[in-house]
């Protein structure tokens, strides 16, 4: 596409597929918000208040039907917001013409470039004049990444006069990353800088996000206060776990209609993740094998009767791969090219570097025939056979179906909108720090509550006795803050 | 669209809806034919010696992916083919090109009217001078029924002179029969007697089918051969329980999206199809209630752990109601009413009468929202609340998603072809009488034995002093005829 | 044990453990009655009306205390009972004691030899005077055998002088037949035909006694009508399933304490046995690993996600090993030899010749630790490893736990009543030739319906048009016969 | 029993039910061995070294046959041991036999009463001239407790030579303990502190005792380094978890022989242990409802397919009860009579105070028949109908059957090991406060890593460069702190 900013009848600046979609967006918007009763809660509770009053939020998250309620819940709360995706295939066009016409700037697309992707990453932080956001909603880090890099970049440049060098790295979306810095460079030095300066925080989404945040942390590189909304237990232990159970089947079934039943998947990673994938596979009637690093996840393994060996083991028997583990480089192409015949390869994790793409592309003679999009064959020279690989390595139940439903969601961003308030409401009073935090238990709780009336389930109170008996007040919290549930 | 038949450029007969997806459809068939090995070890068996040369083949069953594969395994073995869907939502918009374009007549398209669907079915039995097919593969029954109600009024029409009045029902889509046999008297009076004397014989795929069949034979209206594909176990033990365990979360979830973990879930009937609909979700974290008129069927419910009540105790509290009973009248109106907010609604029964459709739509004040095609929203003025109807009451497994995956079916097809060649086969010596037979179970074990290598499984082998001791040859078949599975 | 027949002081016939049982026995017959509520329903519905009035009846069947209110709702509706186990580890002592000393002659205990147990068989088929009884109660068909047996030798007596020959056979348990009846044979050469003059008829529990009247049907060999309790829907689809989803992990648990979770489990056969075998080692945590002859069955065990091999292919990997093929010679020694140390074998099938115990045994060098009674260590010399070998190969279920449940035997228990009331009914009608018979499908419904309410569910009625469009009457049966559940 | 100490031929002290037992518990010892590999590997690694050589350690804790392995590796690495149990219910027998015989002084068995058991506690303390114990093996922190009851009383003693007036309390069991130091006092003034001068720590292995601990910590009442072995991953999710889903059906099936399948049952708490209950239940074929205060964990069991509601909601129509919470008050008497007729009522939380046991005794009328020990039915005088508890409201799956079986036992104990040589190790170092600690993760990691080969697991390694990736060493730990698995 073209990349110019387009700019709605009333002048909200985007860039989407099509906003002639946006009727569709907003009756599918109108479907989860019915299934989203935290988001909901929130605007009841918070919107009257109108708290985010006067602030910028820009958000870099998956464009969907369920990132639709979020941000209108932002504006609802008094917001003025600025959104992109956080992967190329990952946005709902109908979401995103949907948010455009009727609440907010958006720059995404399914199917966008590396190029592309970054611009819109640029123009989600883009405020104009009087520089970026307050807030950053980030998931996978890439904004909170674009900025720590521009800030450095541009310290460098005022140091020493030297540009970044697109040439000096090998990765080939980082190369983009660079250039765009250095071009800002030119037009303007302390673009970054005057970003960081304004931002009172971000809340990142996503277990490989928080692992940026934390090295940062560690290094004493972190720029502004970050909210780990990943290690919520309402986040971790329902998104990844039970949004996972649902949209990898639902990934595999729009993007092979293969019949799961009976066939040999292996789950590479036990995480929260992978615990839903292969939950969801053998109850689909896969056989699961599971490949671990790490021996406690692999006794849990075991206990649900899967069996725990090497990729090296199976991979020349098994039907469906799935990597799930936030590392890189798990499926390589020599692992595929020992594969049966048609056997599906796949990755539900963050980043698209766990199933070796580069070495797939550039295996000699291998031929690409793109069922769909998202659904390729390649096909191998030496034995004319073939492996499906979802859309292209990344993220397939974004890619290849519409991610996690709306309830699920509904947890997360609950979280995300909470979060928000928070670095908000304490941006002036010092609370936090340039660090990494969590969300404390009760607001954990809170969300939680906000989603068991609309599954029919009623709570038991506690009597003061007992609360004294096993020390927790009354009204919680309930648990101690290394509880595993 | 145009109710006119097309060529191809080779000649063939045809009405899809776009023959330039016959590419795509032909990367998914050539997919799907892996999934399939039934299908496949049929063509090795048989295709040498086209056993089916000469024979003219008439299929009247949902035009899918894997019926492309069953076709062309007929065609692989000689036959002439000419198909159209049984459904008006079933059909696969570009499975239907690759066939029309490579290897068969195909009248079908996906979003028929009910007009459009009986003139598919008209043009599927047309072969033109010489009457009628040799053999009919149905599904539901609808090919047969034509035949049947077009034989009994040539005959009144030959006694009486009285044509069949479209006036004297009440039921939609039969007046369009009548209508179509009324006007096919003036071109020839003895068209469907002429198909009836050719024919030698129709296999029948589904439980809807079957009971027909069952019916017609008790009333000695049977007038020819019928082999009940449907009660193969291989079919009705896989297909309807796998198969729709694989189908109907698929179709929840490409139509709403909506996360099933937490959900209550009404499923109506708990035969091989409730079954696999009710294990399909409570595995995906529904809490599953079963309605049942069969106290066999819901004592079976209840050792799965599954709640039995009836429509009227839950209607008010539960998320999404599926109905496979088989019979009629089963979510009236008035049910659906009292449903909450955005309850689900929908059948993977054969037919459409499962839901009333007609009581909801003819209910004064209520509105229709389409959220998207097979995906609506009723709403009803007195709550100003809504249901959300799938597929209009049809198959939302085939309406909604693409049905049942290739395996499963594999095992379906497999006995279809090996019916057809048994009625092909015998077709002069009289084996086969004006009743319905099923296949014996030496080729059902048979069916299940091509199906296992895929799957990597290993058989154990008898031996003769083990065989004998409970009385079965060493090669099976081994089980009793009445034996359940 | 000394082989007398005792009395208790009520002068009823008895041979058991420990008549000071007798309370404990009837406080847990109490327990069950509420959980059997086919058994008590029949006693409400046919008790008034006494229809066994001069009934003798005789059962060969587990003399548990499930078995003692089936017992005493025989003896509700006025029979005359005498009763024995059908296998040597199987009797819950008190359970006899509670039933001799209340309502019927029983000859049973825990731990039979051989010898002991056709003692037993004898006695409880000796009504002394006046011949045998006039029904049976039979579950493996040994008191059948006995008769036919006896019926036989006593022909070929007459005819020849010839008396059976126990060194005829390798068969240790056969010898002991033979030697009884040759016994027999000197103090009445007609006893066994008097008994057959007399018998109206022959209910039979189980898979095992059903084949050997299948065969002897076919042979002509039958001397009296039978009725096949086992193929009620209510029972092979309840007892053989469920029944041992519940008793197998409760007899590996008792007999080993071993955890499930993690184990490899390999289950030989996938019947009704097999399925409710494997489900419930699944749902423990083990991978389940299964060995089939029928391609159907292994099919089906495939579409769970269960591996199928041969018992060569993981004969040295598994950890658990249950048989329940209803075969012989499934797991020989050789096999035994290979396995890993502490490797858990254990039969849950009628006979116990699925196990090769007698080749154990006479093993070289083998030693045998008794962990405990029914729990045996099997070392092997060459390896110094042993296997953990249960209840000496019989039904494990039965040896190291109690059977299985209470509610799933009433559902089995109550077909037995309905099977020896429409026997006795019908005793003058001629209606039941000496052939093998299934009750009819709506006494099967009214078994199911009985056990509905106690498990608190609410059937659905059919309306008379919906019953009228499915060809069904109203109030049932619902189900062609060829329907498989 | 009369409680006096008695003495091996060996001299060693011990007060166990049956020393002719030994052999029995030495066989089954001995099979445990094989199903513990932790365990079994801490004898490998540190027996050589004898690393407790002079270290006394005095165990509280359930005396099984799992416990047997534990104390006699505690043995193997050179400690002496004194052992008592932690319930008055839970004592194996035969492990306490062999045990005594062969191993460590033991005073435990199988259905002590209140004040057996707090003599058995004091002796398992007592090593005579010297004083105590150098460390403590605790389990719900019995022996913890008393000493630092009795420390409290010693200086309230010095001080005000006030003694510990038993009837302050209502509290039975406590009167019990106040009556034994009293008692004390008079003999040894300043017996509890020179314990506690000795002691260099306790390791702790239960939910519940851990949190006395921390209340403890809290207040700085704490008189000696303490390690929380419950919370290290593989006890808390393993133990806690698998553990119960392992025996709460063990122990339902040997108590009541009840089938599973088709009740209602509800699981009060949904924690660890409730998990495992509830997923037990369910699998078995129940319908499972869970009672919960938390929103987080109610919002799981929701996920999971659960019902949420009171007890007060389903006191009346559900059959089976269970309470997990560790809390107190959870089922009163109140509940029980609204009960339906033999509904099952049961405790597998660590203390009795879940289930209104003194409510139920003192309930006007009630009568208790005790079925079988462990197994009581109490009948309620308004309706003549009665209910079933098991264990008397202790620990059911210890009462009522085993307990845990022995591999996920290993993984609890190796963590014992592992922190009591840890206490052992640091003991004169300062390393260990007067606080809680819990095990570090590469040791957590360690406990997972030594049980993967028992059950065929094989690890993936990291290469170098996935390590440095995600930030950990290539040899582990691999998770943050906060992890939850």
């Amino acid at each position: 596409m073209a990349l110019s900013v387009e700019k709605t009848s009333s002048g909200r600046e985007h860039k989407v597929k099509d906003l002639s979609q946006a009727d569709f967006g907003r009756l599918e918007i109108e479907l989860a918000e019915v299934e989203m009763p935290g988001l909901m809660a929130c605007r009841a509770e918070f919107g009257p208040s109108q708290p985010f009053k006067g602030a910028r939020i820009s958000g870099s998250l998956h464009m969907t039907i369920q990132t639709a309620v979020l941000i209108e819940t932002l504006t609802a709360l008094g917001a003025e917001v600025r959104w992109c995706s956080c992967n190329i295939f990952s946005t709902q066009d109908h979401a995103a013409a949907a948010i455009a016409r009727d609440s907010a700037a958006v720059f995404a697309w399914k199917g966008e470039t590396l190029e592309e992707y970054w611009w819109c990453t640029e123009r989600c932080l883009d405020w104009g004049v009087g520089g970026g956001p307050d807030l950053i909603v980030d998931d996978g880090g890439d904004a909170t990444l674009l900025i720590h890099e521009g800030v450095k970049a541009e310290e460098e440049f005022e140091k020493s006069g030297k540009v970044p060098d697109p040439e000096s790295t090998d990765n080939a979306e980082f190369k983009i990353v660079l250039t765009i810095i250095r071009d800002g460079l030119k037009s303007d030095p302390s673009k970054y800088r005057k970003m960081k300066e304004r931002l009172v925080g971000v809340s990142e989404e996503t277990t490989t996000g928080v692992k940026r945040l934390y090295q940062m942390q560690e290094t004493g590189a972190l720029l502004f206060p970050a909210i780990n909304v990943n290690d919520s237990v309402t986040k971790s232990k329902f998104d990844n776990l039970y949004g996972c159970r649902h949209s990898l089947p639902d990934g595999l079934m729009r993007a092979t209609d293969v019949m799961i039943a009976g066939k040999v998947a292996v789950v590479c990673g036990y995480g929260d993740v992978g615990k839903g994938c292969a939950a969801a596979l053998k109850q689909a009637g896969a056989r699961v094998i599971v490949t671990e690093i790490d021996p406690i996840c692999a006794l849990q393994a075991l206990m649900e009767g899967l069996q725990v060996l090497t990729l090296e083991d199976v991979v020349s028997e098994a039907d469906i791969f799935v990597t799930t583990t936030g590392n890189k480089d798990i499926i390589m192409v020599d692992h595929m090219r020992k594969m049966k015949n048609n056997a599906i390869v796949c990755n539900i994790g963050h980043f698209d570097n766990e199933i070796d793409m580069l070495g797939l592309e550039t295996y000699p003679g291998v031929k690409r025939i793109t069922i769909k999009p998202q659904t390729d064959r390649w096909v191998f020279p030496e034995t004319n056979t073939g492996i499906i690989v979802l859309a292209e390595g990344r993220l397939m139940n974004l890619g290849c179906a519409t991610g996690h439903p709306s309830f699920v969601m509904s947890c997360s961003f609950t979280n995300q909108v909470i979060a928000q308030l928070e670095l908000w409401k304490e941006k002036s009073t010092g609370k936090y720090e340039k660090k990494v935090y969590v969300l404390p238990k009760h607001l954990d709780e809170k969300v939680a509550a906000l989603h068991l009336g609309k599954l029919g389930a009623r709570l038991t109170k506690l009597s003061k006795s007992q609360a004294d008996y096993i020390s927790v007040p009354v009204e919680g919290p309930y648990k101690p803050a290394h509880y595993r549930y």
